[in-house]
């Protein structure tokens, strides 16, 4: 009997842990068939990139981005819609003419942009190109005097011919990369190994040498400075050329372009014949406002108790300057909107409150995100946390591209594990099953798991990510995957119901230790 | 005995045989060192590409580079190097400016490159897009008196959103793929399979559309038309949108642009949103003299029987004008350069005279070549030969790209295919061993084939061919594979020695019939 007692609880507690996970099929299969049969994600992803353009943080694309989602949440019923400043950022910047040509030794139009904060050229000017070639700025004094209005480059020994690519651009996870995803074991918290003392060093020399240069140019009064990170077949990958302060110091004008263009022009001049170049460049600063702004927009909680309690998702809004930004993030951000259309048109009446936050300035530093979580939540510095800090059960997120979901990292959170399983299981068939304890980093969730609230972003197939479209001019509505966003939206709504749902929130890995009080 | 005899007979002419194929080792063996280990195939693509530009039939870029390949052949020791005029051509053209960009919805600078021998825009010009929907010309009725000065595109429903690209850009042959040439047995000769008469009448129909199309557009005045053909990821392949003819009629300003701005401007204009692009594109036409040039060099023959016959090899110079044509054909042109080089530098007198011709307006529809047979060796029209038909053993090719040398196409001459075995044998350490009797098209060993003469074009790994560079803005330099073409030259050096020493020369295919004189 105690035997068959034992069994009895065992089966019972059994039931009812699972019980709890219980995902309600009526429910979801309302949520796959509006997500997957009647999906407006693509007609949110074209107005966000097509219609409203690049979005650099504090850029007028943003903001036209920004006044287009406080319209659509309107007009989908959504509550408390609103933008949020989330603290001072800094100047808007936009390219308002790009114009650059090799003409000699013959015409050649180079496909670039400018650096994103950077001032244009004097007008439409022409120069022989000057190469420059100073690993110290001792290199750089038989310069002077010499570069006034002229457009130059620099001769690198680490630049690279470019290699045929015999890898496909675009890839899928295969089953075995994700059981061993499923697989891995949790790693101690800890910080990033940090780089040996005599790296740091390197670091910290090349940063000085960097900043020498760049007054150097400045002062010289250097014409445009031509540059190029990484990108071949006419894509190219870019970031800011200047900081975007208020009070930031003057830099040169400077253009990245593209890699056949830069080693083509490097070539002529390595070998002694003559390159000139005009251009001309025009930008605009934007410093009436420095405030950065979060869209925000919920559902209303209806449940007596849990209303007060929040359940959140989203992804940074803003994007670089030379792209609409399309994977990286209208594609998230478009899920995120479309999961909160689907919960409208299922006419779901959530128990707690579901609220979407697009954030701005992701891509300086998580800015937004950390700036809403300080306000409401806590400051990771000082771990000193809000009333509200209790009040959340957790926040999803998007980030990863156009790649359809496979799954969820729980970035350390065992007990979420088991739950988010049970969740999962309505959508392996559209290939998301895969749980694990692995941390992802370099976005938004990390905000709220830096203050120890369950912040989880999802397992997204990498597609061309990271060879075509990770802050690259070619970051555009045609690399979007309809039947992949379709999906993803489809899946978080579904994860965002349970989650509402659910009679407990979800489970908390132990709450960081402030820095100040970790040291010893 | 006699059974000893007839063995010791069929060893006897077997050894026979084989020793008219016998390799002289040592000498590939130079040619090797020369080819493998001082290779200047680099140097030469460089100047053809970097240095010349694009080389556009008749166009500034090409004088360039013939100018400088004959300058070339004459320091290296060539004999009767010279620019030879295989015929009229027409019209050399040339971009000397080209400026796009859309200002509405907001600025974006817009990749692309005018269709060849197309004229500019009147000066800079910026107007709405106007999305036109034509199937026939009566569907342009509606536009009529509507178009002057605009800026124009088609909506066409046949365009298809761009795919993510799951397969590699650059592929090499598998063994398995090379087997299957190997294996392929002999078609019969033929002309291409007609289409049928329903589909004819349909192009037939395309075809006056677009001339009707053409035409109303022009008398419209339209400011500029806007195209796309295809690639993607900024890369676009492009060709000519007018006759070069000195007489042709004018046309509209027509401008190719990449598939992602094109795509974009599309998605806007189709879903009511209003575009306007700013452009300002100027070309040159050049039609002093309309006549088209190859460049021939040769190394004579020092053998007192055989110096009256050839060996050629070449390869088309020109290329298309929105990139410097790197493989399509820098690549083929540097290696049959290089192959010269190589037989100069090894001090190699050859008993027949080898002569290398760069071939002009390939891209046209082989003309420099077919001028060249016409002139030389006979007339494919009317089979009327020369007598210097009989005195060319063989005619070889290169034009299919950067990719290394993996064997060889017979054009079905069967009996070529035991010589060329034996001469890949030292190369199948470098990947050459496949010798197919299948055709290969579309480049200038047709001419030579037409009538009767050996003419061959050599196996080559696909590499990015087709995905990225043939008729590309980025067929640069970057794409070229230094390994391969080396090791092309290479291979093409030792054919070329072994053609110029063997006593009889390549075995010739039946004399194909006058087209005239085939008809019953």
């Amino acid at each position: 009997m105690k035997k068959f007692t034992i069994t009895a609880l065992a089966l019972c507690i059994s039931v009812s842990l699972s019980a709890q996970e219980q995902v309600d099929m009526a429910t979801v299969q309302k949520i796959r068939q509006e997500g997957l049969e009647n999906s407006k994600v693509m007609d949110i992803a074209f107005q966000i990139t097509d219609v409203a353009g690049p979005r650099l943080s504090n850029s007028p694309g943003l903001k036209r981005a920004q006044d287009w989602a406080v319209r659509q949440f309107t007009s989908w019923g959504l509550k408390n819609v609103h933008l949020e400043a989330w603290g001072k950022f800094g100047k808007g910047w936009q390219i308002d003419k790009y114009y650059a040509a090799t003409t000699l030794p013959y015409y050649h139009a180079i496909i670039g942009a400018p650096k994103a904060w950077t001032p244009g050229t004097k007008g439409a000017i022409k120069s022989e190109v000057i190469l420059i070639k100073a690993d110290t700025v001792t290199d750089l004094l038989p310069y002077k005097g010499k570069l006034a209005g002229k457009i130059v480059m620099f001769d690198q020994v680490t630049l690279q011919p470019l290699q045929n690519s015999y890898k496909p651009d675009a890839v899928r996870y295969t089953d075995a990369e994700l059981d061993k995803m499923a697989d891995a074991t949790a790693q101690p918290q800890g910080q990033r190994p940090r780089p040996a003392n005599n790296m740091m060093a390197q670091m910290m020399k090349m940063r000085e040498v960097r900043a020498a240069m760049a007054s150097f140019m400045l002062e010289e009064q250097v014409g445009l400075i031509l540059t190029y990170a990484r990108g071949n077949h006419g894509t190219f990958f870019t970031s800011n050329g200047a900081p975007y302060a208020l009070d930031a110091k003057p830099v040169s004008p400077e253009l990245e372009i593209s890699a056949e263009d830069y080693l083509h022009m490097l070539r002529l001049l390595r070998a002694g014949e003559k390159v000139e170049v005009e251009a001309d460049i025009r930008t605009s600063f934007y410093d009436q406002d420095p405030q950065g702004y979060n869209v925000i927009a919920e559902i209303p909680g209806t449940d007596k108790k849990l209303k007060e309690e929040v359940v959140m998702i989203g992804g940074h809004y803003d994007s670089w300057h030379s792209a609409t930004g399309a994977t990286d993030n209208a594609a998230g951000a478009a899920v995120m909107m479309e999961t909160m259309r689907i919960l409208k048109a299922i006419n779901f009446k959530p128990k707690r409150t579901i609220r979407i936050a697009l954030w701005s300035s992701e891509e300086q530093g998580l800015f937004g995100s950390r700036g809403y979580v300080a306000q409401h939540f806590g400051d990771p510095k000082t771990m000193v946390l809000t009333k509200d800090h209790k009040k959340i059960s957790a926040y999803y997120n998007l980030d990863n591209g156009t790649g359809a979901i496979r799954g969820i990292y729980l970035q350390g959170n065992a007990q979420a594990g088991p739950i988010f399983k049970e969740w999962l299981s309505p959508f392996h068939d559209l290939g998301a099953k895969t749980v694990t304890i692995n941390n992802t980093g370099g976005t938004d969730h990390q905000a709220f798991d830096a203050v120890g609230i369950p912040g989880f972003q999802f397992i997204q197939d990498p597609m061309d990510y990271n060879t075509r479209t990770h802050h690259s001019n070619q970051d555009t509505f045609d690399r979007l995957a309809e039947e992949d966003l379709k999906r993803a939206a489809t899946i978080v709504a579904s994860f965002v119901y349970n989650t509402s749902e659910r009679n407990e929130q979800i489970p908390r890995k132990e709450l960081p230790k402030a820095p100040e009080t970790a040291k010893p």
